[in-house]
């Protein structure tokens, strides 16, 4: 495969220096960590390593690390997990978040708990007032996700989390697009929880964690052999795991090359789109510096991804667990884009790997595809 | 580390083979298979090839196969899913189950339904009088795992599907222990879902599955993008799956050699061992081929293990989920063995890259042990 990759936000190639510390737990026997022999130890210690940079690497104590199998089993754990041992109440989460989280919350409805979105604006960011008017009925949970994995749009989650919390409520942040593309913060953020996953930050797939205040009860989701201090059974993936550590850390170490790297490549990006007449969806919030979601008036999304896929470009028009479906992007109508304009959308999410030649020859590609694209509808009208 | 490795129903080495399988899903950008881009496609096409070799593998359709993180999530999956669709009655599981099988039947009962163990015999096997008994009262669900982890006793299922289906209800069984050491075929075992794992037959951490009758209505644990049919939301972890794949098919090819040897060497421990005046469990039933259980009377089975472990051999005291414990073994128990004995209890569990040679020297180095130990416990008396 020689395409441009463009699609950061769906997933990542890991990291050579992760695969290299991965590949020791996989070339020889390694141990299964409840294992009291010299092999289970080792394999217990290298997931405490781990742990200890998921930690660092985003302002929280080894001890509130639960690791998980991926950031959707996070998010399930955290909605379901919590709002089960809070009385019964709401479940506020965003209208913009992962079907991970709303889908998790609408699964407690049978429960009698009460699934309720909250409005955004027409940037995507979350209407404070609207969640403080909706925090007067009893709220057993609110989520709100940190960076929008479509626009990149972020929240201001740590003052919702003060009203929140003024309300005796319980804070959720789904922060699986913040890690490794914005400094993140488990204690600054003042949330009770908090969803990271290794594979959107040039670790494995197989590797995630909810980050929990540990004076919060929670229900488990996975009952069996006890790992994770109760809360997720299942022999641990050390692998991933041990991967997942050192991408956290790798990721701290790099964020300002990073940052100033996706945004200097997005800011060519979207000078081009500008000058296409392309609407930049959340352009004028504070956004990831790696993404640009946008559509061209007239263009079908669907369509321009499968041109631009045949022209040797790896891009996304929308999350890549909602490309399935031929519906707009929710997240952009609850932002009240218009669907024509919305079924256009396009989602460029950018990496360190990416170069100003790829963002140059990518533009040039865009144009002429545009072209094409419009004379084909103007013959078949 | 250098010891010898047994403690194979624990976890295995990865296979050479199905590392280099994995790598390439490792080395390279690799997409996410709800892309639609090249990269997408071919991560796609990657977990269909894998979807057919695991089942390939154990006689099911390609289209049953739902993929999970651990045999953990796929026994939570089938226990607390296929119970939820049924009305509310029993979950029989057997005494001698996994924790993830019987915690996740005693989490039902928050939901009114009643976890209810069936009795082993005292070589470990399902008294088949008392499940037909206990099938006299509304059942919602029957879980008997095919293989012990511990003693390697097998089960009857196939006999039990029938008496279950007879009672109209729903037969599960766990067969993780059991593929890639006996011949296993989900269609003659005549149950609606049952589990398997890659992390015991040589394949990576991360990948699992749960085989399940595609007529029967399951709540998913995990809800979001969708994948898995809407059964198991999360991104697919590809490497870990397409090794899970290849596993499966090295693991059916190598079925009878694997048999063979590790029968050898069994043979070969259990005759030492009974010099000794070893009891061993299950002995009188049929078991896998690769699993010892046994115990010395007036030995403890933790300090041997630790004994034997400094002296180069990795065994287990029971099962690793459960070996933070101190409790002797519950299938042990459940089989009637006095908990003095139960205490002492070590498992060996054998593998290809074993030999004979390791056998040998670890019968001399158990020998020696045993008398010091003795010896030690003579003198604080």
């Amino acid at each position: 495969m020689n395409s441009v990759y463009f699609d950061h936000n769906a997933t990542t190639q890991i990291d050579s220096r992760v695969l290299d510390a991965m590949l020791p737990w996989m070339r020889t026997q390694s141990g299964n960590p409840s294992s009291r022999h010299q092999y289970g130890r080792a394999a217990r210690e290298a997931v405490a390593q781990a742990r200890a940079q998921v930690a660092a690497a985003c302002g929280a104590q080894a001890a509130q690390v639960i690791f998980t199998s991926s950031g959707t089993e996070a998010n399930n754990l955290a909605i379901k997990g919590i709002a089960s041992h809070q009385a019964v109440g709401q479940i506020l989460y965003s209208a913009v978040e992962h079907p991970c989280v709303s889908r998790s919350a609408l699964t407690m409805q049978a429960h009698g708990y009460q699934a309720l979105s909250i409005a955004v604006d027409s940037h995507g960011k979350v209407d404070a007032a609207r969640l403080k008017a909706q925090l007067e009925q009893p709220t057993s949970l609110v989520s709100v996700m940190l960076a929008n994995n479509e626009t990149g749009a972020l929240q201001d989650v740590a003052s919702m989390a003060d009203m929140v919390r003024a309300q005796d409520s319980i804070m959720h942040t789904d922060a699986v697009q913040a890690l490794g593309k914005i400094a993140l913060n488990f204690n600054d953020l003042n949330v009770h929880a908090m969803t990271i996953s290794s594979h959107k930050l040039h670790g494995p797939q197989g590797a995630a964690a909810l980050i929990l205040d540990k004076r919060l009860d929670i229900q488990p989701l996975l009952h069996g052999g006890g790992q994770e201090r109760g809360l997720r059974s299942g022999t641990e993936n050390v692998a991933a795991i041990v991967g997942f550590g050192l991408a956290c850390e790798l990721a701290s170490h790099g964020l300002a090359h990073y940052q100033s790297h996706t945004l200097g490549l997005r800011t060519q990006l979207e000078a081009g789109l500008k000058a296409m007449k392309a609407v930049i969806f959340g352009e004028h919030t504070a956004r990831l510096p790696n993404t640009s979601f946008f559509a061209i008036d007239g263009i079908e999304g669907e369509t321009l991804v499968m041109a631009l896929d045949r022209k040797g470009y790896a891009v996304a028009s929308g999350s890549a667990c909602s490309s399935d479906s031929t519906e707009p992007s929710a997240v952009l109508l609850a932002m009240g884009v218009e669907e024509d304009l919305a079924r256009g959308a396009i989602r460029v999410s950018l990496g360190t790997q990416n170069n100003t030649q790829q963002v140059a020859d990518f533009l040039q590609h865009l144009q002429q595809e545009i072209v094409r694209l419009k004379q084909l509808s103007a013959m078949a009208a």
